[in-house]
């Protein structure tokens, strides 16, 4: 893992991410993005996406409030970026709730070469055809233990498989790797899973073929920028606040030895 | 009232309060949600309404901004609510404005069966049949007084009516309560109304058979969140994020020795 | 120049803004309206956008996250608008970085008589014919000067021309005014810009005949409440949340001296 040379490259090259998000999170996931040092750009209509996704970076898709003209944009976006050789990562949110997610996560996966999926149990189960609970959005339980799900689902679905919780687990389907880095305040505060996409999208831009190591890379970069954000905080909303204060102050020189990684 | 038992249930059971509401609040009210101790989820897709909200604990309705899909979307999700015996809470945000939201608010309330609507006084006036006057979404009067009108509305639309401002009246049409609990710094941030009514619907999931207990209930958790968020901000920005960590910090052990209520 | 007396006209007659505005920054430019003293509103329907807009003080329009219908219904409310007399200010986010964008903005500058565009450097160099670059939303350089560029950019379009960057720009076409108030980390936020053209609206709607120092006046009170909210921010979030409160705490007693105008 190169977290801190990475993170370097982002604020110097300043990669633009282009992001078709749901509406709840738009200022969240741009200004964690623009925090972290890239440049977020959020477009999602049929006549344009096609144009923004080929200048992009990476391209992160997100379905956490679908209808039927953004589910057109997604899959136009997508192809277009894999016509451009920008990464793409899925945000699956809810798939598993009703049937227009998981039928919508499965097209784009089918119709879009993914680099990075990031959900959360629940959502990556269902995908990988496992067993799982959700509630909402919210992950309940997942028959599978983190590490052994995100191996699967990398293998299922043909492509990294970033599953966050308490602990975070990224595969490739061969290597595992398991991130302890965060802190409970994250699930507290709405969209922290969505800007941690956001994020990998960032790490994918300069890291274009090591999509393992810039999903690793993005989950120890976030949960580090909760850990400094939940120092001072009284509650979610400080935390909130913090938690882009921390995304700014975050220290490439240091970050690396600040990682809980276990290969 | 029982604020506090209620709202020791809404931390234990997480309810999942299912919100088809503005693009301008979406993220607050989601977040309100979550800091209170209730689960969010937000889906408007005329495909998948109906499957979300069959199986959360309470519909949060708000039609601060409005389209036609997603008209059709809320009254699906109402229905399908109903069915469910899941409450419907209703937020006629500008109802009076224009008459696209005034025949909204009311097509919803003839096809929906609304446990409580919460507006300001010149929604709810309108809504009733009553006088008033309401530039864009704020009210600037009611001919009627707060406590008439909540009793007037309450009759009038068959379901309790919470008339919020400086002091909240709801009615159930025999009873009449009035809230003193809040904050001037509250009107100063977009979409607090809005987030009364998602933890308006916070409450009913939990209180199903006394929607006039739990509207009461929740603007008195509401208040007392504002009135401690009010301690240290030095205007509405931090007083924003403080109201996150207020609602996130409400004691139910002290919560009912602070209620301003005047039955 | 009378940014404070505009300032207390705003908070006295709390002015109703309409909005229609990108969904990134809707919460962000709601707030920042009702942190100065008006009264936002936000509307896109195309069946309600006449009604709305001919009883605001001022109409914003901002592309940045166009469809279809949004497009249609802007073009509704600057026609309202204009018929009703109230200024319109129109934000052209990403000019020049899809033809959606360059085309959109271009029909609403032919079908609707603007008073503003506020924009960043490459954004008014797409509209004004000149040469320009640009990265999804964000300027990396246009030929001219800022000045000159203002003052070009107000000719071509036939209405006043605010370029904003690290040192503003007005222009009318004959006069052309440089603002040196802001702080950097106003560019570490999502949606500055986008407030910097609400808070145009803003004074517009006090100001109707006086289109260019209302909208010199905004950049000056924008930028004034950025380097207050700069002086304990910690990064861009403490940041972004002492904006609001900066902008509520606005002293129309102290502001014109504190301006950074150079005629």
């Amino acid at each position: 893992m190169r977290t801190g040379a990475d993170l370097a490259a982002i604020r110097e090259r300043k990669p633009l991410v282009h992001q078709i998000t749901n509406y709840v999170v738009m200022n969240e996931t741009a200004n964690a993005t623009l925090s972290l040092g890239a440049l977020p750009v959020m477009a999602h209509a049929v006549e344009e996406v096609e144009e923004m996704a080929s200048v992009a970076g990476a391209l992160v898709l997100n379905i956490g409030t679908l209808s039927a003209h953004w589910i057109e944009a997604m899959l136009l976006a997508g192809k277009a970026a894999n016509r451009a050789g920008a990464p793409v990562v899925l945000d699956p949110v809810g798939a598993g709730a009703t049937r227009l997610r998981t039928e919508t996560a499965k097209r784009i996966l089918d119709g879009v070469e993914i680099a990075v999926v990031r959900g959360n149990a629940a959502e990556v189960a269902t995908l990988a055809g496992r067993e799982a609970e959700i509630r909402g959005v919210e992950s309940i339980g997942a028959s599978d233990s983190g590490a052994d799900l995100a191996k699967a689902a990398a293998r299922a679905l043909g492509c990294v498989a970033a599953v966050t919780g308490p602990v975070d687990h990224v595969s490739d389907g061969e290597h595992s790797i398991a991130v302890a880095n965060g802190h409970e305040l994250l699930a507290t505060v709405s969209g922290t899973g969505c800007m941690a996409t956001a994020i990998t999208g960032c790490f994918l831009a300069v890291a274009v073929d090591r999509p393992l190591e810039a999903a690793v890379e993005a989950l120890v970069a976030f949960g580090i920028a909760g850990e400094d954000a939940a120092r001072d905080a009284k509650g979610p909303g400080t935390f909130h606040a913090a938690l882009y204060d921390a995304l700014y102050n975050l220290d490439p020189d240091t970050i690396d030895s600040r990682a809980k990684i276990d290969e």
